[in-house]
């Protein structure tokens, strides 16, 4: 296939051409200003719309039960994020629905949502347990995880989110965590990342650690929550440790990101939660100057990100981040991509996967203008076309045409 | 046809019940808890998502040309919408931009719009003029918006905005537009709202009371813009002079919005150019409370509100001005349309023209909760069907399955 005249954004945050790509099989075969199609190849005219790679989103929560709809009642009468995760409501609400789920129920309502975030863009998505706070529960969201990826066209990777929350029931909880349910995890799922949120009313400073180098003994690699409202250390530890990334850093200091910056470990911005929660911004300018490896995420979960829009994600990081959109579009594809340890997509050149997206838009710069609805055209998933909107008045004049 | 087994949002404000809507025709013939197909009736099975009646989008700017893209980098060096207005850009760009093109031209632009508002939803858009600043452009403007309108399935209602700017080539410019532009808009299009925007840089209090007293005189209803950045004291002479609405209020004491509740004008707020602009939002809580007709709308334009997504809008309502989701789609159905003055849309109601949306959500609250992307499935107007999004899920494997 041959998809030709379009403007060209790669991922690597090079500027925009106009030009051609071809694909061949699953892969991306050329790219340039001027091929002409081969005998018998199937040409897809783009008319100067913007072609870019699928979107990786690389830190969401969006395997959920249940919804936390009553929280938007007490948020506009002016409760804070906080006070609602201390009064009962927040993760424990979810946590109390997904316990009540089976695991089926689990894979189709994630389902329903991978579809969704494919439609608009996402072609690969990193995908949290953290809800179930005990083995069995954990477990059976990992394993819904994996059913609900049968079949689906994207790519889907799990996280092992074993330290989300304390579960207040459970004496001694953290302990249960690291002696139970990590090593009941790492039978079933070896090599998952294991990821933790560090925060008042959830993992401490020490927990983290304890979690983290029992997990790494074991060979799971380490993802960090760290720094949302309150800085404990989780980004120092993160970086100590090794971890693939941390994420969040709302509460981070110049110094801290700065020092992240120079290290291995990415950093994760997630605007949407900044946006919902009426809270803080990351200084991703700082981060990004210094040479961080900056990579942007939906976040998406039923309490502080309600979204997994990634043009939504890229409109936040122009107006709240002050990224280019350049930037935040290699954030959240060839940076993304290799967080989740993917070297053969996110980047649009010879010999990578070809998940492509075609936006209706003719300039890059609107995927981050316009605000609100789907700016995606067409999704290409190693070479197949799994989604093309129809303009809709062309769709309606066709079928006017016919009767 | 019967649309049965659907959450019901009727947009008068009531609350919302599981039941099932009767289309006979263009109009709506009965709604309940239960009815059943008569013979050979078509059925829609919602399967419990929400149906409510088409948006109305009372305040846009949608036809306009070129683009203003290179403000995003402006603004993101920081410089106000007021600064780069003072430096030749903001609206004056996309005057020039107007004067460039044919009639036909800005037709085809706006048809592309008016398609993809459809596809969110909004099955009434108001669109102004206003980008011309002369009679001339003025006039193709509003023709282009006749042009544009001709064959599209919703409806389009114009609005002259000759008082927009203020053309610093011009001498005597507001002299011009009341004693030129106004008659010549009068002899074509008698009877369509006459709007301006009183601002500094703008149209001054003096200027729109002279622009109205004609306006008036020659039986055209009334609109205005008025306290977005200043006030000054276009609210109070909207209200004096009975205009149909004043748009914007975010710069309104709380005095003066309680004013304006007990009248017959109607406040329209603009959530979207608050959140774009990083500006303020209007005090919606001491407006609605106070009995105001308040009506939320798009103000899509290509500077201060890049946007015609009027589940985008809501999703402001809901963070931004305290509304509830109830109350948000009132303002954007039953309210919007009775400002432009239809009295058979906006409402679930037996009579009232069917034109409606199903949601893809099961809860209406979702609408103003998820960000991003576009959760409408099903458009109807006037009893057809014009866009129906078939789920990706089920769509790929019904393509599996036949090979």
């Amino acid at each position: 296939m041959l998809i030709r005249d379009a403007r060209i954004v790669t991922g690597d945050g090079s500027p925009a051409y106009r030009g051609s790509l071809r694909v061949e099989g699953e892969r991306i075969a050329e790219l340039g200003p001027s091929l002409t199609p081969q005998p018998g190849e199937s040409v897809l005219e783009a008319g100067g719309r913007v072609l870019l790679p699928g979107f990786v989103d690389a830190h969401t929560h969006a395997l959920f039960a249940g919804d936390r709809l009553d929280e938007l009642e007490l948020r506009r009468q002016g409760k804070s994020y906080l006070e609602i995760l201390a009064a009962g409501g927040g993760i424990l609400s979810t946590v109390r629905a997904v316990r009540q789920s089976s695991e089926r129920e689990l894979a189709d309502r994630l389902r329903e949502r991978l579809y969704w975030m494919l439609e608009q863009g996402t072609t690969s998505m990193e995908i949290k347990s953290g809800y179930g706070l005990s083995t069995r529960d954990e477990l059976k969201m990992l394993r819904a995880i994996q059913r609900a990826a049968e079949g689906f066209p994207g790519t889907v990777v799990a996280t092992a989110l074993l330290g989300h929350a304390i579960d207040p029931a459970v004496p001694g909880f953290v302990e249960q965590v690291v002696s139970e349910t990590l090593p009941a995890v790492h039978a079933e799922f070896p090599g998952l990342c294991v990821d933790a949120f560090c925060e008042q009313n959830a993992f401490s400073l020490a927990d983290c650690r304890r979690l983290f180098e029992r997990a790494r003994e074991l060979g799971h690699p380490l993802r960090l929550h760290a720094d949302q409202f309150t800085s404990l250390g989780g980004l120092e530890l993160a970086r100590e440790l090794g971890a693939r990334s941390v994420d969040h850093l709302e509460a981070s200091s110049r110094e801290a990101l700065q020092a992240l910056a120079h290290s291995e470990t990415y950093g994760v911005l997630l605007p949407v939660t900044g946006f919902h929660t009426d809270g803080r911004y990351a200084d991703a300018r700082c981060f990004q100057d210094a040479g961080g490896k900056l990579v942007l995420a939906s976040n998406c979960n039923p309490g502080s990100a309600p979204s997994s829009s990634m043009p939504f994600v890229i409109a936040l990081a122009l107006r709240k981040l002050g990224l280019t959109v350049l930037e935040a579009i290699r954030a959240c594809t060839q940076s993304a991509a290799r967080l989740l340890g993917f070297s053969d997509r996110g980047l649009l050149a010879p010999g990578m996967r070809a998940d492509l997206l075609l936006l209706q838009h003719r300039d890059e710069r609107l995927l981050g203008y316009e605000l609100g609805g789907n700016p995606v055209q067409s999704v290409i998933v190693a070479g197949a076309t799994v989604f093309h909107r129809r303009e809709l008045g062309e769709a309606l004049a066709a079928r006017d045409s016919t009767g």
